[in-house]
């Protein structure tokens, strides 16, 4: 019974029906007609003009979207337990071709813009240090909590007045957005660029990158490609995110997640490390409490020496969550 | 009728079903039980040792590939024509950190030692100079020529001789093997390296990047996850990969996709610029005649003012290879 | 007797004597009186406002240069024998982060609006295809050829056409200007941007960037720190490069240098492979010849298998010029 | 009556007399006969076989030091406040190719083995993480403060055991050594490189990367040049590095910009916030004493709110010092 992550869950038969419905050949990379509708599909979803890229992995969504706002001798604030400082092995290094990583504090792996000044203020504007071009935060966040639209409008507004873009590592957009219960174009609020992403979501190998400005999108098709992905067979790319995107089965792939994570949390609030806000759950729990789990055959990884992360998927059982939820109410 | 290209045909029934096969959850990444088998597989493939890591596309595999030979200061020594030279937007470039290509000459985009010898030899070893750290050559050819196993020696030996590594592309290297009629270790030959090439032959997304030198394999491990290409559901990708292997489907699907092109090359024997070896057939053929065959249905990209390239893929119909080959005839 | 390179000439007195007047301590890196002066001396030589960088060596000033033209993604294009291409050791490579040089033909090492667009022109706009950002010409050309100033006007025509940055190589623009007998702005033109020589024409270890478009210096100013070329005692360097501006020296001096190679081109008219229109003669000259001619005393490099290549500096001097030409002629 | 920083100070008469010296043109580049003599006056020095190669900037000899060590997709580990980190414009980024820094504690900058095994033993190895490929220690620390011999080697046995290079940044060996008082070979201990620092102690333009694994120079002969740091008088860079050795002036002057550091830092021991042991003191100090010493005539740089960072330089003249610890010790 996997708690492990919503990273490598199964794929949702709507994706599956929608990939071998795209077999018939087309245009190779992106030319096909499913690429070409991806434009209009999020425009609509957003309510605004947006121009989008596919990609396979949330790690290239997010290193290509810093691209288009972070110059090789800048930086990109984030928190200090980012996803992209901590788990891309260095990957926007290497796409931002030596760009630093400034890294800035926040409850729940959610940045203020206190804690972005903390980091961004003290910065002298000379050439001996690096200078912050854009700021990322995580929605949700690593610690799976939901920025507020307040909350990201407040960081946008920052942003605004350092004259510093804005991009958003949405790899459990999907899961804020469920649980903000708005509109995608309120859970993103005023960013430049968002990583929009569907594989931990019930897709197979597509991740999008939205991009609402739309200008800044077009040097980052050419870069896609010099990154080795612009797949040819791009119209399976497109099917998956379209699959996602129709009858909103993002958002209720998501409320699905996101309900199983509550049943979880429900069963122990007094052991939760950070609100469940989202697919994660972060419970205080000693080694021998996560020996018993695994005993009855949860799997799921430690945080740390006395807690563990539970993370529940778009597929979450019944008959898995359930019993977990009773098991950790027992302990 | 489509002879664009074989980079966005449709994808083999197997590989479809082996894909689906593979929906239930797994370990993440290259984890997974059938990422697993990878390297057992090609083993068992090339009777010798194998490193095996799967990613999107031949761009990513081709520069994974040459960053194991090439140190960022170094080059890499591949025919003008090549494919990393001229289509993958400098990716090599990218990937390596700033290398360099340097371009050697060769009938039928194949190089031979004498003219890698006249690139290479004339480098003095000094500071100044870039020096060569490896050599890239494509089987089958850009142009759809084949390197038979005493030239691949040959240049195998150069390179050893002037210390240098040597990569294999091999975007159609079943296509290579097919023609040759010889076993795959045989077709690669001593390379260091192979970009084993699946999605032109019927795959989806999954392309091979084959290390002889197992050693060699670790850093790049590392390099992939941080390029963006370590997938998450990397089970998918290996079931497509495995799927290929099975009864050595890739060998039947590139025969298929070689017939359909010798059935093509017979038809104008005296109209072909380069022998057809693989599943790439380029036509002397002018503009008006190229009008006429489009005209009649047939879909092929131009090659310069006064050729065609026409290209057939695993799933050749011969309801519409006969007529394309008697539609040339009787230009 | 030296004629291998004006590259590692003495220092002129002036120079020295300027270097040691600005011994005293003053603000570190390029905040100092000196540095500060730069870009008023520059403006008030081009006749328009110039923001004007130091750097140690012209690698790092055409690099940096680039820098300010070139994305990434993007390539610049130069001649086959360009400086940048032949003898940097792939530096363009490395601060451009993997772009691309395109190669363009021209006798002479000097390109045409002609010769670019064969290699501009080609390209298609798609992200298959390293697209050209910026044009790079070295005046005087590698083979000591001299763009005059309608040539240099049309291939800036050419570049804004295109929509491309135009940087000027001006390891030897002294020598050049000092050919055409114009003004330093027609001996440069429309160029973006100016790589200024100074380290070939009597100074010891500074060369300037101008650009000419001030804005852009702004970003370069960050890349040259990072790139480890912003001195802490800049005073030196800024002290050189106003040494060498003072009186018109850097004139003299390349005036003193034109005039010795072409009194040794007077020599051999007959022999020269190039116009000598600057510092640089290239003669042929049979293996035997050259012996002869080492024989004598001169030092000289080799060009291939019969050619020579003979350089004068700012220091020629008349006891070693005229017995070179006599000897050439005698040959 | 400048305290703010050594790195802008006079040069040494013996270095200009030595750079005048080296006027007469010899082999450009590292070829002539006073560069030649490096790697055997360093060898002399350290008693030990080096590979000397000189840079004009601290920056350029940290990073392409670094650059031996460290691969692309690797890190560095270093003090939270070394100069690498805070003050070089991410210049590592940009030389190793999106390498990351990974910090560690300390206090007065010095690392241990206990705060680098904190960073390093906590990093799993796999490829989501990036891996600690070398550290890198500043002797004597961006406080001023000196590693001893038994300190320098446990970090170095702490490096063997973790198989991570060791880098030593020397901008101010020389004041480290002096203080010491024990030989460079000691000061130094088992690093594998060393960035020996001469401009801050008296030269002009010239620092030198030594290089204990002199297998390990040969890349780096190549990335200096690609680095546009291979200037071609390089007998100017090599005269100033000759000439702070010979006697041992480098000691000398070091032990001079010691002594009247520690005679301020006497002036105010209960003030100071780090020991003083190099040429640096930092000294608490308000806002309103700040003004007053400055009103006195003396400058130099805030650090913080409530301190004060003095440097003394070679050149440190009894008649500013003096009166300097004076006003000091009568705030």
């Amino acid at each position: 019974m996997q708690f492990t992550s919503d990273n490598a869950a199964a794929v949702h038969p709507a994706v599956w029906k929608a990939m071998m419905a795209a077999d018939a050949p087309d245009a190779p990379y992106d030319n096909d007609a499913l690429s070409r509708r991806l434009d209009g599909a999020f425009s609509a979803l957003f309510g605004r003009e947006c121009a989008v890229l596919w990609t396979a992995t949330g790690t290239a969504a997010n290193c290509l979207a810093l691209a288009s706002l972070v110059q090789p001798h800048g930086a990109a604030v984030c928190h200090r337990e980012a996803h992209i400082e901590m788990d891309e092995a260095g990957a926007p290094g290497f796409f931002l071709h030596g760009a630093k990583l400034l890294l800035a504090d926040g409850a729940s792996a959610k940045v203020t813009p206190q804690t972005l000044a903390a980091v961004v203020d003290i910065i002298r504007d000379d050439v001996h240090q690096v200078q912050p071009h854009a700021i990322s935060i995580t929605q949700a966040s690593e610690y799976g909590c939901v920025y507020r639209p307040d909350e990201v409008a407040a960081i946008a507004a920052f942003a605004k007045t350092r004259g510093l873009g804005l991009h958003m590592d949405g790899a459990r957009f999907a899961n804020a957005a469920a649980h903000l219960g708005c509109t995608p174009a309120e859970a993103a609020g005023d960013v430049d660029v968002l990583s929009f992403g569907f594989v931990k979501n019930g897709g197979m190998s597509a991740e999008a990158i939205v991009f609402f400005d739309v200008e800044a999108a077009r040097a980052i098709r050419y870069r896609r490609k010099r990154a080795g992905h612009l797949q040819s067979k791009g119209r399976f790319m497109a099917a998956q995110i379209l699959a996602m995107l129709e009858n909103d089965l993002w958002l209720d792939n998501a409320r699905a997640a996101n309900a199983a994570a509550a049943e979880i949390a429900a069963a122990a609030p007094g052991r939760l490390l950070h609100p469940v806000e989202a697919n994660e759950v972060f419970l205080t729990c000693t080694a021998a409490e996560r020996e018993a789990l695994r005993g009855a055959g949860f799997a799921f990884y430690d945080w740390g020496a006395d807690a563990a992360r539970l993370v529940t998927s778009w597929d979450a059982r019944a008959e898995h969550v359930g019993p977990l939820a009773k098991a950790i109410a027992s302990l």
